[in-house]
């Protein structure tokens, strides 16, 4: 690999900080998609991969790659690749991210990796910079998981973690099916296009507030915390609200709300992470003991142990509670993601090259998918509220420009040394 | 009215207690409409309103009145009632109940008020007795509101607490109006109907386990306790469930949960009750710190100060948990009944006469709707599990026959003295 080698000299002739023309130039580009999708009521996102917003969205991007001259290739999984030098070259520096939206997401989430990677090119264009290495950007298709509910779907294609069989069946909440909505069965694992990239960097917009904390425009990210979904099914006993004394009844309810408060503490001991956002109550009647209440857990932790003993103690706080309520509780994994550590020299060297401080992520990532295969590496950008997912997801126009910059600098160093 | 003389002095012709005959006799009848509307896979029933299972209960209504020469009126509104006497006479003896369920509701609440009216109606006869007032079995329509939505729609009409034209507007799951299921405009109140009725006595299987504890197997209602509905709606800010430190949110479904614990412990500490059965969270995904999530409070208790007590004390609680948790939540009430007193003397008679228990309710009646109206009883059966609107609902044979002897003891009463 080339990353031995990458780091040896550095050309050091793109800038690390922001300027205000670098900045006026990010708010141009960053503008060019800002209504794109956008919910005129909640200010919220919904670009869903494969409808008509993301479909713009990936129009854009052509246009972006052929206004600088970068021959655009699909993959066969709707995964877009703009490619800056030698088409035939191998350890080509891959970066970029994704177009698509949870329900009423932010802007930042996905689009900032990629309009940052087109930026970052115009950087080293500017500075002269000739790689010795192809640059190409990415964009990934359904990373949220948002219309088909497979996360990181393209780039799960792209490295075989899911069949072509399996993508095409899976269908978005109108019964459309990702092979309708595609227009075929995805090509699926493409070794051949892996092997031509010798590195990935993504750079994505924090979905935290840890560069608050630490006072700083831009990270590097160590890992992805182990994480995974859990459903916790309560049974009770069906009755009539008004007339069961409150001596007789089973109620799963209860039980429920019992456990939602304990994932909470246990997380907060751990140091840990936990939520249960969705809930449904079967028969779900203002007059009616529920017969059954479903409950999710997310959990995730910077080691397995801690998560595996989180979930474990909110069980055993669930079937404690139970036994108190009358009723009963099963726990059942729906999913589990070990943890993904990124490659470590990578990001120990990048990190000193920007002078950025390094962070875990709680997220999944496309980077997550791909850092099984070639060595992988995330940038954050400061997120000044904190929030993701949501219409108050944001980053100052500065600190977007300082991101451009850190990716520059990290481009040109794996590209040119 | 009659009632002040009905009690002074008794022919006590009819037994007050069930014989094996009198047992056989109920399972007899009681099984020509048990398997009518009941879903094989749940032992629940389907009895909705003027669908086709309750309208086959409406035809065995008819056949059951023409049989024993009782001529039928339909008030226009969709309720009938059976009369046995003078067509002209006043002061009418009303007994009976209705036949639709709630969604899988059990085979009792209901249907047993009307089958032990006609047993009841087979007892007298076979006793010789010869009542001086008519007496009429009734049978009202949507009782429960499991298909239009509003609760004793029959007697509500009937009294003219609700208004046709509103009536006929309201619409099933599947878009269906009372009016196109009712085939026209219900006629609205008759008070020339309610006019030739002294008195009402509605037989019903308990919704509750106090005359097990109490050994009986009958007892007399005296009052519907003051119930009502109340939304909680509890926001937050919507967030990554991954990502999001723990001591940066504002989960409201943390503030519902410590709710729904608040509101079953209130209860406990008052005698009253409480139930938190329904739960809606936005955007209810697994990976989402929810933006809203509301919960319907179902609360009943003896006495309406109590009552007023135990929502205030719930929502107190609710507040003070949403600002530990940086919410917000906001309490709506959605309807409140205020406490429907029997007619005293007349449950303190018939309790002496039947040597019976009293009992309050804390469910809802169509002899609550006419309590307003004219002299009301309500008659109890012995219900072994307690359990009610669910296939658990039960009777024994011998409880309900005993139902058969006291309903026929008192209409004895109410329409021979």
């Amino acid at each position: 690999m080339f990353i031995e080698n990458a780091l040896q000299g550095s050309p050091a002739t793109t800038a690390t900080t922001a300027t205000t023309a670098s900045t006026a130039r990010f708010r141009v580009l960053w503008d060019e998609i800002a209504p794109i999708g956008r919910d005129a009521r909640t200010g919220g996102y919904l670009r869903y991969a494969l409808t008509e917003p993301e479909q713009r969205l990936r129009e854009w991007f052509r246009a972006q790659a052929e206004r600088r001259g970068m021959p655009v290739t699909d993959d066969g999984n709707g995964n877009l690749f703009a490619r800056w030098g030698d088409p035939d070259a191998a350890d080509a520096v891959l970066t970029g991210s994704h177009f698509d939206s949870v329900p009423h997401g932010g802007a930042y989430d996905g689009p900032l990796g990629i309009v940052s990677a087109f930026l970052a090119v115009d950087e080293l264009r500017a500075a002269g910079v000739a790689p010795a290495r192809p640059l190409v950007v990415g964009a990934f298709v359904e990373e949220e998981g948002g219309r088909f509910g497979v996360p990181c779907l393209g780039s799960r294609l792209l490295t075989g973690a899911l069949t072509p069989e399996r993508a095409a069946g899976l269908r978005d909440a109108d019964g459309v099916s990702f092979a309708e909505a595609f227009g075929g069965q995805p090509a699926g694992a493409r070794p051949d296009l892996l092997a031509g990239f010798g590195a990935f960097v993504e750079l994505h917009v924090e979905q935290g507030r840890a560069l608050v904390d630490r006072d700083a425009s831009v990270a590097v990210a160590t890992a992805i915390w182990p994480h995974g979904r859990w459903r916790l099914d309560f049974t009770g006993e069906p009755n009539h609200a008004g007339t069961t004394r409150m001596a007789d009844r089973r109620d799963p309810m209860l039980t429920y709300a019992f456990t939602v408060l304990a994932a909470n503490k246990e997380a907060r001991l751990r140091g840990a992470h936990a939520t249960m956002g969705r809930v449904h109550a079967e028969p779900n009647a203002t007059n009616a003991i529920p017969a059954r209440v479903t409950g999710w857990l997310d959990a995730r932790a910077a080691e397995t142990d801690t998560l595996t003993g989180l979930v474990e103690a909110v069980h055993a706080k669930a079937v404690e509670r139970a036994r108190r309520d009358g009723t009963e509780v099963t726990l059942a994994e729906e999913s589990a993601t070990p943890l993904v550590g990124f490659d470590a020299d990578l990001g120990t060297r990048l990190a000193a090259l920007l002078d950025a401080p390094t962070l875990p992520t709680a997220a999944g990532h496309d980077a997550g998918v791909l850092a099984g295969h070639l060595p992988t590496a995330m940038l954050f950008v400061r997120n000044p509220t904190g929030v993701s997912h949501s219409p108050a997801e944001t980053a100052t126009d500065a600190d977007c420009a300082a991101g451009v910059a850190a990716l520059a600098r990290v481009l040109e160093e794996l590209t040119c040394a």
